[in-house]
């Protein structure tokens, strides 16, 4: 039985829901896929909910479960994930948040959530602030994309249980944060210093006088959201026994692949957005197929068609998957897996993710032919009607490596 | 995103089997019904275990599971729901029993075990023993219909865990309750007291001098059975951050709803039996939409043909129900969802519940459309294969209420 290598590509968001639009079709069966439906002729085929009937997932719970880690049990907020997808290093036992810079006048009421969304300077703003000691515990802040930056909390006692300190309003002044159960006082209390202290050092800073100088709205607080506590999470490859990589844009699953050890790949031109490169990440896939047994790719533009509520830009979005997946799958070599699938759906009528199961197909050279077309109405003939901490496991079964339960 | 109501029609023992006399099909595939089919086509479809797969559930176990109550947590016994559905005033904790006013002789030994199917006077015969005090216990007794009556234990230390006083049969003398685990000691020794005390009572009480002056059996005592302990129930719009109503007419599906705090509307002509009146139950739906968020429906009469065994019955009363529903979805607001299921299949070729699943549809304005026809064999091609737990996450979902987990 020779073991074979999987490909796994997730199509961010794909899932919807019948378009008046679109003649009460979705947006994958109105589409013209050509390429998936060649696919789908030859593949086991059906529905998939991330995580359970009806459960909106997001985007980092749901690949959490289907990389087989119980979100229920290793995700407490957005934090870790996030903080973990700017490359922090990060420990058990770590309290993170995300944060953004903000603006905000004297009386810390908030003028702008992002700071005139500032594009350069944050490393600089975030220099002294790095390190920070505040009683026992040690703060690390590292700046994102624009205005974003995550910020991670080392020492004993801490607990994830603490209130938003941003107000998620502009108008209105910035949340103390609170203590949501008893443990969480001292986070709370630390986590309050932090944003006072860091204000402090913000508003002199000489990257905001220049802003200031130039008009712009000075980057003068950071306020933390989503906290989480760093889980343990056991390393994809000893749990899966595959060397894993990731093709990824967003730093949210980037961050849930490096903490589960997985190697992210970098892609020129694959943006995470609707001008990505996909043929590029399907090419790296190839290329990188022979040093890795499972590769994930993420394509993310679905989703943001679906959050626009376009249901005609989402067709046009998957009419490009199509000819880049068929790329991939005339190039794989003989005996390589494809599972084509999503992570939740994201119904154009809807605005936001929602709990409607996605369609799922999984190639073989053997797998039974189960499928027509790929789109929701047309896999229920097929055979696969799982969650997605199933997924894992069938991956394990059809690329031959599944251990044998008995006898 | 608009949050949506839903209305949940249960069609009371709908499911069957394949019925010789129908050309092995079920009464509801036999059945003209194009309403019903109508709306599956612009609905997801599927079949449900109301609790799991083959399990028979009873009406109350299988509401509770589909309103979102775990029954082998909440439900030890029919008491309590049915002394709810009478309206008594519960506490968690009280051991419920259901009661039959029954004929016994002198030596204890059951004449009828319904009192000649006693209609008038109960509730004078239990105005003495109601509020009874019995060591440290309180007594409460209330008046079903005809025979039929709820008692309820109050006090400290206190087990639902005792046999039934009613031997369930004619010519055998009334049973002692007995303890079935050692902490039911004091339970069972107060029940029996109960009922030797509330004999005593009855037998010489004026209200059975003058029944068996006119020649009818005496209810000279109260046989209960069915203990349960009343539970803790988070309350549905707790629970479920949605107003909800319901349109019940069995008192044990009243009691269920009740103990869940949600309102009850009653509506003239809805008997609960064969002849009630499916219309009215659908105006007061309509009527009442604007106040609620969540309108349970409940139609017996199906149930009833299929406890008949009358398979022909039951497609009749199928098609005056597709007609009902018809006009219900045809006056529906747009946004609004509605739900078609049942809680348990009755086939009439078993006379009372099964563990089949039954057929379910969800309509939403932009529900996936995957049916074709409303019944049993039809749905499968649908993408649900759920139980009873999923189906208000499901709901959640479809009505944009459904919080999101992750980001």
């Amino acid at each position: 039985m020779q073991k074979r290598k999987a490909i796994l590509v997730i199509l961010d968001g794909l899932g919807d829901r019948a378009s008046e639009e679109l003649d009460y079709k979705t947006p994958l069966q109105y589409a013209r896929t050509p390429n998936l439906d060649r696919i789908a002729k030859q593949s086991i085929v059906g529905l998939m909910d991330s995580i359970a009937p009806g459960i909106r997932a997001g985007s980092d719970t749901s690949h959490l479960n289907i990389l087989g880690y119980d979100p229920y049990e290793v995700y407490t907020g957005r934090g870790p994930f996030e903080a973990a997808g700017l490359d922090m290093d990060l420990e058990p036992g770590d309290i993170a948040f995300r944060c953004n810079f903000a603006t905000v006048d004297d009386n810390l009421v908030v003028v702008d959530r992002r700071a005139g969304r500032i594009k350069e300077g944050t490393d600089k703003l975030l220099e002294e602030i790095n390190g920070m000691k505040i009683e026992d515990v040690t703060v690390f802040v590292k700046p994102g994309v624009e205005h974003r930056a995550a910020l991670v909390l080392r020492g004993p006692g801490l607990s994830p249980a603490v209130s938003d300190v941003d107000p998620h309003d502009v108008g209105v002044r910035i949340h103390e944060a609170r203590p949501l159960k008893p443990e969480a006082e001292k986070t709370a209390r630390i986590l309050n210093e932090f944003v006072r202290r860091a204000h402090a050092i913000l508003k002199e800073h000489p990257v905001n006088k220049e802003r200031e100088k130039r008009g712009e709205k000075p980057a003068n607080i950071l306020l933390p959201r989503g906290a989480g506590v760093v889980p343990h999470i056991e390393k994809f490859e000893k749990k899966h026994d595959m060397r894993a990589a990731c093709i990824v844009g967003t730093p949210l699953i980037r961050g849930i692949c490096k903490l589960a050890g997985v190697t992210s790949i970098d892609v020129p031109g694959a943006t995470g957005g609707y001008d990505t490169d996909m043929m590029a990440k399907m090419r790296a896939v190839l290329e990188n197929l022979e040093k890795y047994d499972f590769i994930l790719v993420n394509i993310k533009a679905p989703d943001l068609a679906g959050h626009d509520m376009q249901p005609r830009k989402k067709v046009e979005v998957i009419e490009r998957i199509d000819e880049a997946v068929g790329y991939l799958f005339d190039n794989l070599p003989e005996d390589a897996v494809l599972v084509v699938t999503a992570d939740h759906s994201t119904p154009c009528s809807v605005g936001d993710h929602s709990g409607d199961p996605v369609p799922i197909m999984i190639h073989a050279r053997d797998a039974r032919r189960e499928g027509e077309e790929f789109n929701e109405i047309s896999v229920l003939r097929g055979s696969l009607r799982i969650r997605g901490s199933d997924l894992m496991n069938i991956i394990k079964n059809i690329t031959n490596r599944a251990e044998k339960f008995g006898a």
